[in-house]
């Protein structure tokens, strides 16, 4: 039966038909018998019913004495009915065996002792009362849980309560997955130019656990057809579902299709999803077999679309959880495929803010720090500034809450206050957004941020911040904390090849400088020294090459893409490059007044200024702390 | 230290601020040092770093030729530039490395060949585009993740990006579990009056295990409290949490309050929560010991509430996701306590609909079939119908959302209907709750629920349910499903010792009779029959005794609780009860006209019609299925 069935490019809709179609019905055939006491997440194969009642006897359902409800009739309160123990009642625990005798529980609140085996009461019980009958819970014969139902912690207990003691699950699915790619190697080997560690297959085998499957990753095969091939055979004996995740290299992803189509079935070959556009859908042996790509965003966008649903019989998934969220940005997508976009998202004031993340295929950590997911319909050119949107959680929503929301100057000392805040375990983190100084500034404007830090050098009075916030939030009331204050300078590599002491060395001929953007404080120094001296920035060498944090600075200068780059210190002394003072700046934190009385202010204020964490900035070097103070703005205009 | 803060019924904060304050700092000290591959789910200690950088090398986005920037400046239409392959450009691949001599790739759809190592372009390149340079993603040194961060899938492709290969991380706790009460007897044991199935150490281990701590569950310990104070000891000393699941009998919590005041200290005895109220909070060894109360549904609260928050020292709770749902019918609720109510959800039109279920601490089944949970907080005192309120989510929202909501009578094939669809895998479910025929109207005339079933007998024309249709809806546009009869009759046990033949016979004096509530289609045939037959109903022993459903009126007989109900046969079947048949009778389905297109119901129409569904129906016995037939009714009158 040999169909090549191949389809260019179809729609996710219609690839997820087919993945249903041909492969949920044959995966999930084979069941076995389990006890009741290991089924946690196992899915039900037949309907579950009771097979005693829960209570299986009448129950007490309070302390107090069992009588019959009909010789309670007619007492009131000047008609005290008297009974005797034994014939007319009984005493009861709650919990304990009501006999065939009694069918009401009168409590013990309610019961007049009257001396040798005589109660008094002048209240009267309907009958059943206070008593839980047999099979109030769980009646025997009960469907206690449907087929194809994923069992929780709750269902345990049901179900022992039922006197289900074994029950028929679907037997666990095995998933193998095969790395593939001559340029792959296994975490730990040596590093050569070209070559790219294997994480994917690390982060498909945690999915899988984590959806309740069991993984089985092979060696990384190299893009050599034959080796290919047994692997892929292999993989198919030995499992339910074949995963191949192709290098990111030319020609991996053709071998993969040539060897699905050789041996079974391709369905299809590229969907209109971005990330994760090239991935193939086969059959070999009756199994599913599925191609993904080789980017590690679209590697895991297309694992969970495309993997993890076969795992999970019953369609539902936990993390389809949507929040309903403000753009800050316009986002355009191309018309040709849904795209999935991973979102930052905090709560500032009543709205929850959310921000794209980096939209590269290789950006592992946009997926680190992604809060959700936004999905850009296929027929859709992207949304506006301002637009509500909802995104799929990736995070739990109370953890995105109790964020404090950052917008603005890149300082590692964000990342630092982020882990001293974390430490303390009192449920707050700082989420950050680099958009450099003037990006914080236009976001204090919009109200979109709880803080943001900044370092603007005003060119006229050489002053910090100051200009900025005059000239840009006009008619807002605000508040200046300040207190760090930051070496600005050189790096250079150890030994300083070039000899670069100062800003004239820039422009030497062989000197290539690493830049920073436009509006970021680092770049507005650069300018403002630039101007004083009367230089003419576009005689720099590199001037024009403009990269986005002091960390991708120091990189540069590091791996010899530049000589010279102009940063922090502290980074610096953490990447170990050498440090060439040229001056110390301010790095202030402008606070909306709406925002100062929130909480997570309320807590980032502290921690800031806690002397602890202080120290630990000392340590690293770089800063001059001389004692914060806080002042309040209104600025004038409109 | 001998410490007895004794503390008498303290609010769920003061409980939550005492629990973190004592045990978190303590329980997370410990450390090891694990490989990356193993590290799903597990808390970080320390920040973690990047050792390496993501890229390592600067490399090519795409498939191309590297070259200088530079040496493309000025090209475009008119001016074609000549490169020499090996001088001035190198063929790359994707992920190739780009050697130091080069700063950009072109991209291959721009190169013009032109033979003998030449090619020629019009267009021009910025420095380092369509390049990833080194540390593009990750740099090394980048902070990857904080401290007290619960790693997830992602986050490992992160970490071996970043060069880690092994991770310093809390050690998993262990949470001793004692299950305690003379009454308790392990599954499976034989069951005795009296005696109490352990389920609830079985819930709690899987919660445990959810949660990702490792449970040690303790064989049942009598009410004796030598045995129990060793059990303790023996717990405390092997685990990291020690948790004390008292039996629901009198006595059970004294001894377990008790010995955690001899052996260490009670901090709280007595929550203000509802249900979860007799809960012990106490430290034996430096160590949290908890006594849990015994009755299912309050086992579960507190466990969840004052256990699972001490695996987890970051707070944020996945199940903490919210969502927004309309109450169908008032909740009161006492002032004095918190009170957590187990909520059935579903989506009905635009609104999701929220309905109380069994609010009874022994009911287990109301776990297995919530939705969410609703918190009243203790200040109030309920919120009455049609009120917003928000719900904590306990099942995936995609799942409650493609439920079909049938609001109205009981009948068993319900239950295999919902299996059925179950069984299809297309995602549908039926979430049926029982309030009688008369009952599922009112819900149609709320707009509350997308069927109805309902079998009310009309006394004027002895027909079904058109008089009460023509009664409570009217001016709705309605649809009805006709098809299925069901025989109602007598349940009696084996051999029929009571002898009952005719209702005649529900008068005699030694006869108790199991009677069905006000305003169930079973109650309204029972008193048209009376009426007919001009009978005194209240002459009838046991009339006054209102059961809830069918399978509740079956035990009542099967137990000798009751000696006759009226019934329908199926369950009559099901339970193994001898049937007397009294009289055939519609089961029909009213179908609003706002919904009739819904795909829930429409897949309904389809799947209770289906032939596969009918012959199981008829396997079980009790129905009579002349072929359906639908017709649409706009009832008069306002």
């Amino acid at each position: 039966m040999k169909r090549n069935v191949y389809l260019d490019t179809v729609d996710l809709e219609e690839a997820e038909k087919i993945l249903r179609s041909q492969f949920i019905k044959p995966l999930y055939e084979e069941s076995e018998v389990i006890s009741v006491f290991n089924c946690l997440g196992r899915i039900t194969k037949e309907p579950i019913f009771a097979t005693i009642s829960n209570p299986h006897y009448n129950a007490s359902a309070m302390d107090g004495i069992a009588l019959k409800a009909e010789s309670t009739y007619g007492a009131h309160e000047r008609n005290e009915v008297i009974l005797c123990e034994g014939a007319d009642f009984m005493y009861v625990d709650t919990g304990d065996y009501i006999d065939q005798r009694f069918n009401a529980v009168l409590m013990i609140e309610d019961v007049i002792p009257k001396g040798e085996g005589q109660i008094g009461t002048i209240k009267s019980v309907y009958p059943w009362e206070n008593v839980r009958v047999v099979g109030e819970d769980i009646a025997c014969g009960d469907m206690i849980l449907t087929s194809n139902y994923r069992i929780t912690p709750v269902d345990i207990g049901a179900l022992i309560s039922g006197g289900v003691l074994e029950l028929e699950v679907y037997k666990l699915k095995t998933v193998g997955i095969i790395p593939t790619g001559t340029e792959i190697v296994n975490p730990g080997e040596s590093l050569k130019p070209g070559v790219i560690i294997d994480s994917n297959s690390r982060v498909f085998e945690s999915m899988v656990k984590e959806t309740n499957g069991i993984p089985n990753r092979y060696d990384p095969v190299p893009d050599e057809i034959d080796k290919l091939r047994k692997a892929i055979l292999k993989s198919v004996e030995e499992n339910d579902i074949t995963v191949i995740n192709a290098g990111s290299s030319a020609g991996s992803e053709d071998y993969t299709v040539s060897l699905i189509r050789e041996l079974g079935d391709v369905y299809i070959h590229g969907i209109a999803i971005k990330p994760g556009k090239p991935t193939i859908i086969g059959k070999i042996a009756g199994k599913p077999v599925i191609g993904i790509p080789g980017y590690p965003v679209s590697a895991y966008i297309a694992f969970k679309t495309f993997v993890l649903p076969l795992l999970n019989p019953n369609l539902a998934k936990k993390e389809d959880v949507k929040i309903e969220v403000t753009l800050s940005k316009r986002i355009v997508s191309a018309l040709k495929h849904e795209e999935i976009v991973r979102m930052k998202v905090g709560k500032v004031g009543e709205k929850r803010i959310a921000t794209p993340l980096n939209r590269g295929a290789g950006a592992t950590m946009s997926l680190v720090n992604a809060d959700g997911l936004l999905r850009i319909p296929k027929a859709s050119e992207g949304y506006e500034a301002g637009a509500i949107v909802e995104v799929e959680l990736l995070k739990p929503v109370d953890l995105i809450d109790r964020s404090l929301v950052s917008i603005g100057s890149h300082d590692i000392l964000m990342d630092y206050l982020n882990d001293f805040m974390s430490k303390a375990r009192d449920g707050y983190t700082v989420s950050s957004a680099h958009v450099g100084s003037l990006g914080g500034i236009m976001a204090v404007r919009k109200g979109e941020t709880h803080i943001a830090p900044t370092h603007l050098l005003d060119e006229e009075t050489g002053l910090y911040n100051m200009g900025f916030i005059n000239k840009y939030l006009k008619g807002e009331k605000i508040h200046l904390l300040k207190g760090i204050k930051r070496w600005q300078g050189f790096y250079v590599n150890k030994g300083n090849p070039k000899n670069i002491k100062e800003i004239k060395d820039l422009f030497d001929k062989d000197v290539l400088f690493a830049n920073r953007q436009r509006g970021s404080g680092t770049r507005v120094l650069l300018d403002y020294i630039l101007k004083k001296e009367k230089y003419e920035s576009r005689l720099i060498n590199g001037y024009d090459t403009e990269l986005t944090t002091h960390t991708s600075v120091a990189l540069s200068v590091l791996s010899g893409n530049s000589d010279v780059g102009l940063g922090i210190q502290s980074v610096a002394n953490l990447m170990g490059l050498e440090f060439i003072p040229v001056a110390l700046e301010d790095y202030d934190f402008i606070i909306p007044h709406e925002y100062i009385n929130d909480p997570r202010v309320q807590y980032f204020l502290e921690k800031i200024q806690n002397t602890e964490f202080i120290n630990h900035l000392k340590s690293i070097g770089g800063y001059e702390l001389e004692g914060f103070h806080m002042s309040t703005i209104e600025v004038g205009g409109t």
